[in-house]
This record gives structure tokens, sequence and C-alpha cells, in this order.
């Protein structure tokens, strides 16, 4: 059996996601899709806006045969320790490919591009280094030292473009791994990542969906934009907490945890740098919204997605010093599979080259139990009365 | 112009402190009370009833003249520090005498007490040493030890009475600063500390009182147990939070930070000792309630208040490492007067031995840090939006 991967929030699962799926499978000519997806907290740095299990749910009813979770020291990290974290363990699960969408469309100049800076890896290491100094941003610098690389010719990735760089990233892992995963790319359709939701196109962002939500569109009339399952999934988490994951949601715990720590400790949290704790500290003195909070904290320095980040790792309690104990993943956690999924997993078991994990009480290593740890921290900002649902909820199976 | 002092908590303030009050100045002769008086967390380690500022209305409605906040470190604190950060203020700020309530009601037996274990202290300290180490409470340890001490031979305090002991540690306290302070003592009447209320004894515990209120008596049904002025406060304070303050109002906030912090780092909190940190850590997992949670973490060797402590250390933060960083009060922290308290001030300004502070900002040191940081985080318990109202509100006069 061959299987494809990719790697997914599904935050939610919209139609742009099925999409993507679809092709991956039939591009890879794969007999199952296995999605690596993150927890409970998200690449941006932000909780979910439904759980892990109402995600998965979503990724088996849109076809997808096995879902394993991304660890949380991943999951939250930036776009290379993101990937390092998705391709390893798709790598480890057995995958013969896997498949990005990205605005490129094809894997030709992303595979130029990774030839190019692996030949000039101190160079570009330089020109990061040099742009970095000037105070600019690191997603900034880091495109400002390729093109001073490619020099505009063409042939190579465009990596101005969100889901450019981090397509890019999965090859670097990949590489580094000295996985032999071969990569795929589909181009991404319809909607970009920020757009909000443009009447009569089918695909809308998941950024736009969720905004939709809180500004209090229905659930019913979203569903031009996601499977029927989706919705479905979607109204069933609304019935469980009430509510919608989101900062604001979050923002009386995060408030109370940045108050409490005072600068002194903030600075310990991962992610955290250069005197930003101080901004930190006093903007949540004064702030009564996460909105009003964030517009205090952001600068030209520091990209939102990379505050919140540093917000998500205060709100868990997530240290550097925990940050710096991981290198790559230690096992796979099994969140959901297909009767196909099921069968993949009988017939690969013995060449699978990590522990694969069902139930969260044999998450034994310290990077498991963050995961568990997470949930935990992210079940008390939805206000769940069932802390303990990480042990009480095993993997779905779809038949 | 003579000041007699008394040390304080009015959570709320009923009519036993009333004649408490009354009797410290028939007794003294004085012309003026000053009432030492904890901030936001209380000695059994909990969060006030009522916050500090509508304490101090109560207090001054009920005829004191000066009130004083007892810092944080204190006003938390086991009964010896307790003791000392009181007394140490009402010798700074120039009190001839200070007055406690007592079962004993007679000051010569705590002389006497005093004398003896003073003279004995070596063998006092190998006794409570012995009674600890057969794991019994540190209460206790020091009840057996004076037993021994005294061997039952009438004219000595009865250590085992509750108010008896804090009167202990302040006559104890004033001897080691060396204050020439003159203690007086007047008997306890009415209930007991823990006693609910009686109906038909115009005195009730502040415990019974509260009880009363969480069960949902009006606050109108306890006018029989306060004055009038107190019951206008409550219902002022009860307007603006729309809540009193408790355990069980505090406690997503502080199950949240202990599940947080994890059992490795709650050891860094102030009275958390000896492998309870693990027991604090699984029973916040489990417990959906305060009470829940305190059946589960209560024990022999632990009592409640001492539990309790450990919580409001670990609510605010404030760790070993802090509470060793510290020894005598550095300010005295002007809470409230009364025309005659403000004319005494004015009267004896150059004779007071540490510097009044009348207004949050002029809180310099550490110390004073941390009665603002403590104000921040009973607000939010409070789920008050206003944060920083520690800044806005000045003294309060009543002329």
């Amino acid at each position: 059996m061959k299987a494809v991967g990719i790697i997914v929030e599904y935050n939610p699962l919209h139609n742009g996601h099925l999409h993507h799926a679809q092709q991956a499978r039939a591009e890879s000519g794969a007999d199952l899709v296995v999605a690596v997806m993150s927890g409970q907290f998200l690449q941006r740095g932000e909780p979910a806006f439904v759980d892990k299990w109402t995600r998965t749910q979503m990724a088996l009813d849109a076809g997808i045969d096995l879902v394993i979770e991304l660890p949380y020291i991943y999951a939250t990290a930036q776009a290379s320790d993101f990937a390092k974290g998705g391709v390893a363990l798709l790598d480890a699960i057995g995958c013969e490919s896997f498949c990005f969408g990205s605005e490129q469309g094809q894997i030709a100049p992303f595979l130029n591009s990774l030839q190019l800076l692996t030949e000039h890896a101190a160079e570009y290491q330089a020109f990061i280094h040099e742009a970095i100094q000037t105070g600019i941003s690191y997603p900034k610098s880091l495109n400002n030292a390729y093109l001073a690389l490619t020099g505009g010719q063409p042939g190579f990735a465009d990596l101005t473009q969100p889901n450019n760089i981090l397509g890019f990233h999965y090859l670097e892992a990949a590489q580094r791994l000295s996985s032999s995963i071969k990569p795929l790319t589909i181009q991404r359709i319809g909607a970009n990542f920020h757009d909000p939701i443009t009447v009569g196109l089918p695909i809308a962002s998941a950024t736009g969906i969720r905004e939709a939500f809180f500004k209090g569109n229905s659930v019913e009339e979203l569903s031009t934009y996601m499977p029927e399952s989706s919705i479905s999934s979607l109204k069933k988490a609304e019935k469980e907490y009430g509510k919608f994951g989101s900062w604001e949601q979050f923002y009386p715990l995060l408030r109370f945890t940045i108050l409490r720590e005072g600068p002194e400790n903030l600075k310990l949290y991962a992610e955290v740098t250069e005197g930003i704790e101080n901004l930190i500290y006093q903007s949540a003195k004064t702030a009564d919204s996460f909105e009003i909070f964030m517009s205090l904290v952001k600068s030209k320095r520091y990209t939102r997605t990379r505050i919140q980040r540093m917000l998500t790792h205060i709100y868990t309690g997530f240290t550097w010093q925990t940050l710096h104990s991981f290198q790559l993943p230690s096992y796979i956690r099994l969140l959901g599979m297909s009767e196909i999924g099921k069968s993949y997993l009988n017939h690969k078991k013995k060449n699978i080259s990590l522990p694969l994990i069902s139930r969260a009480a044999d998450l034994s290593d310290s990077m498991g139990k963050l995961d568990i740890h997470a949930t935990t921290m992210y079940l008390q900002g939805m206000e769940s009365v069932h802390l303990k649902k990480e042990f009480t909820t095993p993997p779905i199976y779809r038949g």
C-alpha cells in the first residue's frame, strides 16, 4: 500500500482543504492519504477554533485515512521547526511522498531553490544575519537574503508567498532528515491566506471562515465554503463547548498569567526575546480585550504571528529551556483512521520507525506529556469541565 | 496625643470587632485607635470577602481613626510573622499600647508565658522539633512543646486557644523588636472563631457571617450581628463586583495556575513543602470545585489554613525566594483616616520611623510592589475591569 502525506491544521476544514486532499491522492497515485495535523494550538500561535478531536472527525469525513497529531512543540513553532516535525512524522509512518499546496504550483522551482541555497548556505546565512541586524522581521530578512542570492533570475520559487515559504521548509526538512520521501505540490486555488470570504466563490480561507463565525454568521451560512460534514462537526463542537476557541475567549486566563508572572519571568518562555517582556506586561495591565492588547504589542519588528506564538508559550508555561530539550519527534500519536488507514497500520506495523500511540496514557516521555498538558490548558480556556478528555477520547475510527 | 493599636482583618467588620475597638480605646485611655489591617489576602490564606477599601470604610465608620495596610508578606504569613509585621507597624507609627482580643482576657498569664519561654528558649525549640518529627501539625507541635514546659501549672496563658496563640505572638514580636509598646488584652465575647451564626446572640464570627452570605442569606438578615455601616459597605461592594471574594470564586484561576505550573514549579512557591506539590497538582486535575479540591489535599499533617496559605502564594506567584528576601516593614501604607487620625499624623509626622505612603505610585520597593501586585491578582479573581484601582483610590478620609 502506497501512502501520500499532507501537513494540515483544518482550523476548520473547508473546500480548499478538500481539494488539497483529493489532489494529493490523484497526483501521487497513492492508496491512502495520511494527515499530520496540529493539536490544540496552531502555527500562528492561536488556540484552535475547535478541539483536535472535532478536527480529526472533519478530516476523516473529508476522506483522510490516517490523522496523526503534530506535537505541540512543532505545531506552535516557526516554519522550519513546524516543517521538521511534520515531515519527520510522514517519513516515520512510511509515506512515499508528501504534497503541499503552494502559490507556485510546480515542484521544479522549489528543487532549484533548495539546490541553490544548499550550495550557498554560508552566504545565505550571512545575508539573513545582515538583514535581521537592520531591525526587520525574520520572515522579511529571509526573503531579502533569498532575493540577494537568486538575483531575480527565473526558475526559482517565489518565496514572498506564504505557502511557498512553508513548502520550501518542507523540502529543506526532508533533505536534512536524509529522507527519500518525494515532494509534490499543487496549485492553491480560490482564496489567499488572510482573505475574508468572497461571496460567489466556493473557496474561502480558514481565517475568513473563523472571522465570519465571530461576526455572528451562522454555521449554515458557511455551507458554500465547507463540506456538510465539517458544518455538522462544528455544530457538535458548538453544542459541547458553547463557544469556539480564540484568543479573545482565552484572554482572561492569558492576562492573569502575564500579570502574575511579571516581566522577569516572562523572559523565560519560548520565543520571548529582547525586551518585549516589558511591553507584554505593561499592555496586559491596561488592555481589557485581546484585540486592544495586540494593538499595543504589535510593531514592525514583530509580526502578529510571532507575538501570538510567544503568548501561546506564556499561556501553556512552555519555556526556552524545554524548547531546547527536544529534537525529533519521539512517537506517532494516532488521532483517527479510516478502514484503509487501519489496514495500512496493520500491514506496515513493523516498518513504522516510531512507537505508535493510541492512548494518552501511553505518552510517557516529556514531548508527549507536553501534548497532554497543552490539551488541559486548552480545555480550561474553553471553560470545559472535562479536563481529562485527553484520556477518555480514543482514536476516532470511521469504517 | 496617645494612640492604641489593634491588628485586624475585618473580613467583614461585625459587632465583635466594634466591641474590641471600643474596649481598646477604653482600656488604654488613648485618644485614637490605629488599626493595622490585612490587604486583599488574609491570614487564613484566603482572598478577602470584600476589598481592602471597603473594609477600610467599615473600620472608619466603626470609629477607627487610622487604617494602615499590613503588607502582603505579613498578612498571609503564619502567626509569628503576621504578628511581627503588625506590631512593627504599630510601633513605627508611635502607638503607646496595643490591644488584642483573647480567650484568656488578662495580660498577666501572657507575660508569665513569655518570660518562661524566653528563659527556656532552647528547651522549647527542642520540644517543638521533636513534636514535628512525629508528623503532627506545626500549631499542635507548638502546643505540645508548651505544655511540656509549663507542666500544666496555673498562671500561664492557655495556648490551645486560637486568639491566645496570636496574642502570645504579638508579645513575642514586641519583645524581639525591643519595642516599648505596652500589650493589653480584652476578653473575646460571644462567638468562637469558626462558629456559625447563633440566632439570638448579637455577636457572630466573621467566618459564620461569610458562610451565611454564601448560603444566600441577604445582607439585611445579618444586621443583628453587624453595625448598619458595615451592611451598607457590603451592599456597595456587592453592587460594584456582583460577588464576594472566596476561593470558590477564585478557583478557575487558581486551578489553571496549578495545572499550568506543574509539580516541579509548585515547589518554588512560599509555604509549599515536602512533597505536597504532587498532591496539589493531582487534586487540581480532578476537582471541579474548590471544596472538592480542599477535601483531596487536606490531611492530618497540614491544616486547611496552612494549605490555603500555600494556595495564596501559588495564586499570586509569591516564591520562597521572595519570602526570604524580606525582614521588617519598610513603609506605612495609609488606607484611611478620621479627623483625629489626620491631626495625629500631622502632629506626629517627624516621629514616625517609616515613610508614610498615601499613593500606590510611591510604593517603590519590592515589598510595596508586592502589595500592588496582590491587588491586581485579587481584582482579577473578582473579575473586576478596574485592575488599576490601586492607583486610582486615595486614602479614605472620614471627617
